[in-house]
């Protein structure tokens, strides 16, 4: 087998065989294919995608690639929920030990934030303390003891889908669908879980988007892991505008600290209320939507998922005292106002851009190895379809630096005030 | 500027500017860029193609990556003319001497052969001493004398076009008419020469299977050849069998004295007098294609176009008496014929297989470091069209070793024996 037959086969819009994915997967981890084939490769498979039988053999190859974590000796069934990314999307956070308060095993393998989507893990990392970094006995101790956990990979994951990803990454092919599905399941499926919810995003902030494209890869992510026997589900939700009212690191853990005390803010609540249903479903907790929705809201109610928090934080390493005083985590020392300056309703705010304004002052990384100032980023007063007079707050930025004005001329264009907006719908279906 | 921006544009379907071409192939060249980037812009580029303006771009960014031949001190128009390469196409090895016995100038920078298609220079290394290496002054000097040389690429010539060439090799994007035009075109511009014939092959046997890729590729070439103030113009010819009788080194320098002695084939002195009158009339030394061809005729005749290339072998380190006795050249040790398994017609002979058939023999490199061996490959009695009786010998096999059968099997499946054959035409057309 040669790989230029390989490349040529995609190249002219031929399904690959299991046979070549595997020597392409186990040749290029081993070291034995070049860098510049297998990006030819790469290249050519974002013009002719694959088939859903490509897709599975190509995750099932590098999910063969490393280890597979068998939590086979925890009671009960795991649930874990993946988001594509969107800015200002914490909502992971409140809801794994929202989800973990009745009981449910969730063990959930996170990341970091490349560009301007942030990482679940660097928020995390806001709060003093906290570990991501946890051996794999530890990381079953903490399942059996406190029912969740957020880290990063444990053990030797998925290698081939690392160092392909690493190349997808500068040579314009992270984009493509059945690349993006195989790198998802191939890790989702080696972290041993039972059944998975995904958020694919779809609009202007999003990898996604068009709704279309959204659908397909939700489609094929669903169908990857119902191929082995995972109980997996995706909700297509909207990423036009931020989620929630914050975006940083410090200030998304204290408004997911907000969100377990009741205190909002509606999208994100009812993001996580939506994913949390089916998780609670999915785990055999309750026979319908409804009522696996009225159990989670009960257990916000009652401060036991604020609780469940603390003692998830605790358990790696961190402060719990975060959850009454969120202002242990670094605090910004400017307070920046970036006010209307016509009146009207916000019409759009450009999900990314707001991202990238926040990864300006210095909360996101634009290449791998930025450090990350926590303290910085900015909170919302206002989003899409709200009304406002000339010289009302829209939003505050939080920074560490005096002069912002190259945040304030790019959040000027990415959010527009006109005459109306069109009206959002925050989840567009749920593919099961 | 970026170089995945670069990509992007490209795969986006976009134009790229003079700018972002300069940008790649200057960085690469410089090794600025790495390979992994370059093969995914090349995969694009084979994708999505590029206009006339960038494929004129990436040609004067690779000529101006090295040295230009500057032949503006030898006196006349200088004629030169390339082939995309076939099986049998020895044309440009009668044709030099021929055209150089009108007192035109024939600067000819040849290529070796890599695959099933031989190369010019690979042949002519066949005559016992003769070179192909040649200063820069030694080239000029043989041009004032004789007329007409046939050799390698002199100094530093399109550095950018070896770096990108070899790249593509082993990236499965050879076969990419923008990349082609612009390899081709920036070695000849270097060359120096005023005026070019392409012979741009189309059938089973070339690059170009399809008469209207052929016919894009011959556009392009002298598209971006008259961009340059050079008189360009190309010629689409068959390449659906072999070119005349011989296939092999030594064995394609006999047939071309033979051509030069008036003893033919048909279509090879055909295809010879029909690029040669092109040459002619360029040059300015006859007003028609007629009178021209007229001139050539006579130089056969006479013996003066024989003449030139026995003073060109000499010229070169050669030595002439291959002229009169092509044996001095190495000869096989055996010779077996291939016959008629049936009655009939020859309905088809693919020229690849054929090719394939002398390189198994030693005749051609299957990778840049094989050594050939000169006497070897095959001499056809038979071609497309013609009748044979079961028994009848098809063509003979010249082999330096016992078994051939692997050989017969190919030639067995390539060589097809019918009840009727679809007539051919030699020139399709001509691009000027």
């Amino acid at each position: 087998m040669r790989m230029l037959d390989i490349i040529d086969a995609k190249r002219g819009g031929d399904a690959l065989s299991e046979e070549q994915i595997r020597f392409f997967v186990d040749g290029y981890t081993a070291g034995d294919i070049p860098d510049y084939q297998a990006s030819a490769l790469l290249m050519a498979i974002w013009f002719n995608g694959m088939n859903s039988e490509e897709t599975r053999e190509l995750t099932m190859a590098m999910l063969e690639s490393g280890d597979r974590l068998d939590l086979g000796d925890i009671p009960g069934i795991k649930v874990d929920k993946h988001s594509t990314g969107g800015v200002g999307d914490k909502v992971s956070i409140p809801l794994a030990p929202l989800v973990a308060s009745l009981g449910i095993v969730v063990p959930m393998i996170s990341g970091r934030g490349l560009g301007y989507t942030g990482g679940t893990l660097d928020k995390l990392e806001a709060i003093p303390g906290y570990t991501v970094e946890i051996e794999e006995d530890a990381f079953k101790e903490q399942l059996r003891n406190v029912g969740c956990i957020i880290a990063g990979t444990t053990g030797n994951i998925a290698p081939a889908d690392k160092k392909i990803y690493a190349l997808r990454d500068v040579t314009d092919t992270v984009d493509s669908i059945p690349l993006i599905a195989g790198s998802i399941m191939s890790k989702k499926i080696a972290s041993g879980t039972d059944a998975l919810v995904m958020d694919v995003k779809t609009g202007s902030g999003a990898f996604m988007k068009r709704e279309e494209d959204a659908i397909a890869l939700a489609e094929a992510l669903v169908a990857i892991g119902k191929g082995v026997g995972m109980n997996a589900m995706a909700v297509i939700s909207d990423m036009n505008q931020p989620l929630g009212k914050a975006i940083g690191n410090a200030l998304e853990i204290e408004e997911s600290i907000r969100l377990l005390r009741g205190e909002g803010p509606d999208d994100l609540l009812d993001l996580t209320l939506t994913i949390g249903s089916q998780m609670v479903v999915m785990a055999g907790k309750a026979t319908s939507l409804d009522e696996a929705r009225g159990m989670l809201e009960a257990k916000i109610s009652d401060g036991s998922a604020l609780e469940r928090f603390r003692m998830m934080i605790e358990a790696q390493g961190g402060d719990g005292r975060v959850i009454d005083d969120p202002t242990i985590m670094p605090q910004a020392s400017r307070h920046i106002e970036f006010v209307a300056d016509r009146s009207g309703v916000i019409a759009s705010m450009k999900a990314d851009d707001l991202g990238i304004a926040s990864m300006l002052l210095g909360g996101g990384r634009s290449t791998k190895d930025d450090r990350l100032d926590y303290a910085v980023g900015l909170t919302l007063d206002r989003k899409i379809g709200d009304p406002v007079t000339q010289g009302d707050r829209i939003l505050t930025i939080h920074a560490n630096r005096d002069d912002v004005s190259d945040v304030e001329r790019l959040l000027r264009e990415a959010i527009v005030i006109g005459d109306h907006a069109e009206p959002l719908t925050l989840i567009h279906r749920v593919i099961a």
